[in-house]
């Protein structure tokens, strides 16, 4: 997703030179190979000196130690910012490693396709009609937070601000747990002796219900991890409705299951009102 | 999905005229005003009279009953099948209402997307590389069997012949139990006070993951209560499978969790593969 950031700030003109670094050496020569980036850095400390804005693009995991690096080497006024899909973790490490510079540190989740990985996912309008949850904190510098909601607001998307808290709480739910399910489900499918005929018989239904499942597995840790408490309760929680739907089916109560089902897909297709919806 | 058979089958010029029954007398107005049926019928019964093939599109629950009324009218030599998403329920309403002329009476399941419904939703085109189940019993004329399985493969299908415990059994694990998973997803975000803002976070992941959770209540409280037995326990172990991630994810095991997501992920992108998938 950094090289979506990077190709969309410079499709709007609105970078002059962009330096990378990636710990993949393979996927930076050819992010420099497609024109993503104009020049590979040795190290993120070296991609960070001199740098108007750092954009931290990495699983949250690996986010402490970058933020580590990157805090010497970083200008007066850098901005930094980050991607990251857990925010009260990655905020936390950058209070941490930067120190008086975590004013200008301003923490930010595109709410975007993020299956697609390397500099061939790379997409200029990735962000255009999204949202970006952004998360400041009391120390964030007001000019800092006013100058990253801008830059987003060029790529086309929309800004939606909220404590890290509420942010993880709410991810937890309608990100977090989905991708849990989809990993889970296609999981338990794969360790079948008979998972290729299982795989076959799936219908358009599952592979759009399992698709985030082809996400990235240290992403996923990583997430699963960091945001460990909120996810935590609601997998126990849905655990528990799942149970609830087999005590329902058990006593053939038709009336619960048709409630539980009608609530559902009356939500689901007032979403397909929303334009970017389907 | 009923008017998507008829259209299938006489884009091929393999049907001269279709007579169409069902409760909804609207939606058979629409199906002859769309010339997707030639003629309504005021019954099941009525429809049934007089024709050679009979195909049977609807909720699995109503099965019993539409086989009682169509039972006396058939012709001697009328084929019947159809297009339920459960089988042993299905299949033995059949032998049950169908008497001597069960030999005819052919179970099939076409794995074609079914959240569209209504005339409107019918498409020509919809079976075309899809795998239609075929569950032929002892009792089964091989005739019939041949004469059903020749009108999919002409419909673009390719057939897959497996018993009636064994379509429920696999169903379960990769269409009905994914159902349920959404059903539950959305249902709970929808119940939640904030269940607007929630819905705006949801990403394109969320999108595509709940879609089935938009299907249609009635079809799926028939088929959770057709295929309890396969899906109860489908439920359970997956209930089962979550709070083994909670404790993962509570003990901090990332290995544990990596390695769970790693074979998802890479069942998964397997899966893109295939022609249809994505």
């Amino acid at each position: 997703m950094g090289c979506s950031v990077a190709a969309a700030l410079r499709r709007r003109g609105l970078v002059q030179s962009v330096v990378g670094y990636d710990p993949d050496a393979d996927a930076l020569r050819r992010a420099v190979a497609a024109r993503l980036i104009d020049q590979a850095a040795g190290s993120a400390g070296q991609a960070a000196a001199g740098a108007d804005l750092v954009v931290l693009a990495a699983p949250v995991g690996a986010m402490p130690q970058l933020l580590q690096q990157i805090a010497p080497r970083l200008e007066a006024g850098a901005l930094v910012t980050d991607l990251g899909s857990t925010k009260a973790d990655v905020v936390a490490a950058a209070r941490l490693a930067l120190g008086a510079h975590f004013s200008r540190f301003v923490g930010a989740h595109p709410i975007a396709g993020g299956e697609r990985t390397g500099p061939e996912g790379a997409d200029a309008h990735l962000f255009e009609g999204r949202m970006v949850v952004i998360t400041p904190v009391e120390e964030t510098s007001a000019e800092a937070l006013t100058r990253i909601e801008a830059l987003w607001r060029a790529c086309g998307a929309h800004i939606e601000r909220m404590s890290c808290a509420e942010h993880d709480h709410l991810l937890a739910s309608v990100s977090h747990l989905p991708h849990m399910l989809a990993f889970a489900l296609v999981g338990r499918i794969a360790q079948q002796p008979d998972a290729d005929r299982r795989m076959e018989l799936a219908g358009p239904g599952f592979r759009d219900f399992s698709r985030i499942a082809a996400s990235n597995p240290r992403i996923w840790t990583d997430i699963a991890l960091a945001n460990g408490g909120a996810l935590g309760r609601e997998l126990r929680e849905f655990s528990d409705t799942l149970r609830q739907i087999a005590d329902a089916i058990e006593r053939g109560d038709g009336a619960w299951l048709h409630q539980f089902f009608e609530r559902a897909s009356r939500a689901r297709r007032r979403m397909n009102g929303h334009p970017d919806a389907g």
